[in-house]
């Protein structure tokens, strides 16, 4: 019973995705006599908590009942009033919570206020499904840089382009519109200065019945050599382009695409390229929870071989163009033995009508035999 | 009622996998009031048919009995007398049959032959299941030339190896068990010269619970450059070890081959190289019905290049390596624009512990958009 009562808090927490970042995915339910009386979820960053819209929600008198949320409920003040109080004053008689809260300055308070005043509190409820819905929340909370999906989409015989550089299509149709579902989730989207060049993307969401929130593109670019007639840095996005370069760039080129109406972020240098930690450390204090990475071959290496890849999602076409000189999805200097080969766990396999998108999360324990 | 009865025969059919080869995969289940009274299935090349195998395994008596078959009972006399005859004289009242026999020299006869006698039959009860069941010989019986299953395993960036070459190992265990069903299930297998080289593989047939049949091993070596003390021309295995070359290769090495115990097949010269569609020619006149092709690179896209290879199975390992030199699944030259990619069609997904596998077949229809 908990766990279906669970399972819809959660199912209404996702309509908030892409709308609520850098704040958490939230559901709640509100059941009496083991009938939903209200239901609520966290809308947009800045906007009402869940338990607050389940209760304005509610279609008849809350006392009594019991409440499901995904995250326990909040003790402290921040653009609204602490849901615990609030639960207490409603008369709730009992709260299921999935995930308790993952700061841990303030990790079990609410419910110590909940049980302080008599309300029955069980936790744990779904908490690893609830854990990967907030996959991205969970990570920036306690790291403070983004949590980095790297996508790529490749051929059975593993190319991400022909010889010649030519990749309109890899993947079909239904394969390119979940991508453009996944800009929308996050925050930000990462190329290299390569793929700027060389394919001149627009790096949007494009939604079919949807208003797609089009996320911050973040170029990564040593020495500014991006075009300023790049698409990136057209206007007719609201969201910015964010140009990360270094030192090495002309000054004068920086000014000319702040003109331009480009951000530009000058990070270290390391290995005389742009510090992709540093960048993300910079990122993150802009209150970037998650990078999507869309390639080329070089970035993708770079970022795997310093660690900072979380997630990874491999969209795989059903074709075969062969080619020694073609493109793979990971490019750069590589490992010399396959004992040094990066493992990912919590492989999941979904289809997109031909192809194939296998995703799992990058191994950063110690690596196996 | 039929397609449960059907599914047993086919279930059994697949009971003679390996050992049939060139014949079908036959299975036969004689059921009378709802009850099965007899099974039996072809079990190797030159023994009794399924039919015959189930009437010796019946427990009570035929007489108006049902007969489920995967194939089309035979007319003639080969091997063994026709099976046609034996159903009418066992008295068996109906006979079902997914697959009529694909040859059009006598297919329908043994139908015909049960008709005549007033023996109620119905085809095409799972057919396509069937055919899938018996895809090598379907191919081979209507083309004479060997049914070409192209098999890669690849890390999730599609590498075969790094950098280095090195490749031990790409996939787990439990994927590396099922490619040695696989070798069990084919008349051969076949490798370029320069994986005989690298890598000195053995391509012996290695199963756990079973004794495996080692496939004939092939290798593609158009100067005949194999080493004398190639672990593929000791004599350990109990099949033969056919090396393919040209003109282009010395007399007196061959004559050094042939000494070893070496089958050499001379193929006329394409582009300088063995010509592969020559040697399947003369494979399939061998009694060759299906090659499993282990690479490399350059030999897959021969293959697939010149519309040899009819069905693919990729083995992807959840793994990272990177490496812009590392060699990918199929190489040689390779297409210039996506639209010349080859297309899979019926495309499958297996899990072999974390990996994935994914077979399909070459569509050789017009190519799409």
């Amino acid at each position: 019973m908990d766990q279906k009562f669970m399972k819809r808090a959660i199912e209404l927490s996702k309509k908030g995705i892409g709308y609520t970042s850098p704040n958490p995915l939230v559901g709640a339910v509100i059941v009496k006599d083991g009938t939903i009386i209200g239901e609520g979820y966290h809308e947009v960053y800045g906007s009402h908590h869940a338990e607050v819209n389940a209760f304005k929600n509610a279609t008849e008198d809350v006392t009594g009942a019991t409440m499901y949320v995904t995250l326990e409920p909040c003790s402290h003040y921040g653009k609204t009033p602490p849901c615990a109080d609030l639960i207490v004053k409603k008369k709730i008689k009992e709260v299921v919570i999935a995930l308790k809260d993952p700061n841990p300055l303030v990790s079990g308070r609410g419910i110590k206020i909940l049980e302080d005043n008599g309300i029955k509190v069980t936790t744990g409820i779904l908490e690893s499904e609830c854990r990967k819905v907030n996959e991205i929340f969970l990570h920036y909370i306690t790291k403070g840089t983004p949590f980095c999906i790297l996508k790529t989409a490749m051929t059975l015989d593993g190319k991400i382009a022909t010889k010649t550089g030519h990749s309109k299509w890899i993947t079909g149709d239904s394969s390119r519109k979940h991508v453009h579902k996944l800009r929308h989730q996050v925050s930000a989207i990462m190329v290299g200065i390569d793929t700027v060049i060389e394919d001149n993307p627009l790096l949007t969401t494009r939604l079919e019945k949807q208003d797609g929130r089009d996320p911050i593109r973040v170029i990564v670019d040593t020495t500014a050599r991006i075009p300023l007639d790049a698409n990136v840095l057209s206007n007719d996005s609201s969201a910015a382009t964010i140009i990360a370069t270094t030192e090495r760039a002309p000054k004068d080129k920086i000014e000319l695409l702040k003109d331009r109406g480009a951000d530009v972020i000058v990070t270290r240098l390391k290995n005389n390229r742009v510090d992709l930690q540093d960048l993300l450390n910079q990122l993150g204090e802009r209150k970037i929870d998650s990078v999507l990475i869309e390639g080329g071959s070089t970035l993708n290496y770079s970022l795997l071989q310093e660690g900072l890849i979380h997630k990874v999602m491999t969209y795989i076409a059903p074709k075969l163009i062969g080619g020694s000189t073609a493109k793979t999805p990971v490019g750069g200097q590589g490992v010399s033995t396959m004992d040094e080969a990066l493992h990912l766990q919590d492989i999941q396999v979904s289809h997109f009508d031909e192809d194939i998108m296998i995703e799992g999360y990058i191994k950063h324990t110690v690596k196996e035999d």
